[in-house]
């Protein structure tokens, strides 16, 4: 049975309250990064991996796609992505990443943020994905960074110079972490780097964009928090194309 | 000017007392790692970029590669090679891979071990080898983990269960690295993950694996120092084949 976290009263409450919940893409500091890798949306019939709150599918539409379907394993989520204005080419699907069914070929673009982490059977999942998408369609997905999943007690320590180090370790046991984010026990699934990208390429895909997520100088000059984030990656994106037919 | 610590004569004393040195393929634990990445040699034109003692390039003629050119920008060590019984099929050649010609569409087969970190302009080198080869071949090398390569001042620390935890720090910050290899200033060049794929793809290669190298339990059984190794990965093992013309 997956964890649904995000139903949890007290983590959704703090889930909205982080930068991304109440500002959507602008408040999340991967997003012009991730942004870059998708396809221009117009025309698109799209599918979105844990859409939460959908802000993705709302930017979306708001872009020109021509349907956008949200999948998400919250109830709470779906509920609060609902109340938004109605929009009939938006549909939102109440489903479990890790039991998955797409139509075949139903769709020309495939995008997830921050949920594959969640999935224990990543595989399964990239052949759903491969399979629902058209030949040469895009699949564009950020993740936690392997090196930020890793560790059994992640955390920050003072190095020697009065800088920040991120202690790695256990970076080649793949499996369950669980970790304090917002205060709950969330389950998280830490593979190697290598064996995301593998799954994707053995499931049919052809790696186009590799990016280990950190902040530009000016994104650091207005948010002097995400300083740290130079010193190790929080987060993997991936652009992929499904090979031809 | 690239640096060439290899002809350092202590460098050179320190580096030939290495497993890897005394024991050639078998010293290095993730040789059959990166063999198995391998397509088979028979028949194959094969070029191996920092051939170093030549074991590599002997293993290949054994193997039944027509035709093997060995490049390493230290003399001591292409000497080294040259002193082993004659192979006319085997050419070993001066070069500093920072600036290496290739003949076009020459080679099978491109090769290197543990010696890209020491290329400043990954990029140059990368076309270089793409034209080189003929389409459809593949390029198979090892190069230091940026996870290794990182930190400013890397070392193992005690975690706070007992264990061990690899700091990383600097992550982003790509660019010269000075370590004390065998008590020596050796410059290496740290890259993001992401940075090297990226140059890969866009010089016209299709990635067809990446393992970030860890030991199985069987090697850790035989050699118990390799534990450590699955704490955080210290090589980083990439097949990658030209695309079509």
């Amino acid at each position: 049975m997956t964890q649904n976290i995000y139903d949890d009263p007290e983590f959704f409450a703090g889930y909205s309250r982080l930068p991304r919940s109440l500002h959507g893409l602008a408040g999340a500091p991967e997003w012009p990064a991730l942004r870059a890798l998708l396809p221009r949306p117009s025309g698109l019939r799209i599918v979105d991996l844990g859409c939460g709150f959908g802000w993705f599918c709302r930017w979306a539409r708001a872009e020109g796609a021509a349907q956008v379907l949200g999948i998400d394993i919250s109830e709470r989520m779906l509920e609060r992505a609902g109340a938004e204005p109605k929009d009939e080419a938006i549909v939102y699907e109440r489903a479990d990443l890790n039991r998955l069914e797409l139509p075949e070929g139903g769709f020309d673009l495939a995008y997830s943020s921050l949920a594959l982490h969640y999935v224990e059977d990543l595989e399964r999942l990239f052949a759903t994905v491969r399979r629902s998408l058209v030949p040469g369609a895009r699949f564009v997905f950020s993740i936690e960074h392997p090196i930020y999943m890793a560790p059994r007690r992640p955390g920050w320590i003072a190095d020697r110079r009065g800088g920040k180090s991120w202690p790695v370790d256990s970076y080649q046991m793949e499996g369950a972490r669980r970790s304090d984010w917002i205060g709950a026990g969330v389950v998280k699934y830490h593979r190697t780097l290598g064996t995301t990208l593998n799954r994707l390429i053995r499931q049919g895909f052809v790696i186009r964009h590799v990016e280990e997520f950190g902040p530009s100088d000016e994104q650091v000059a207005q948010q002097a928090e995400l300083a740290e984030e130079r010193e190790r990656p929080m987060f993997l994106l991936v652009a992929a194309d499904r090979a031809g037919p």
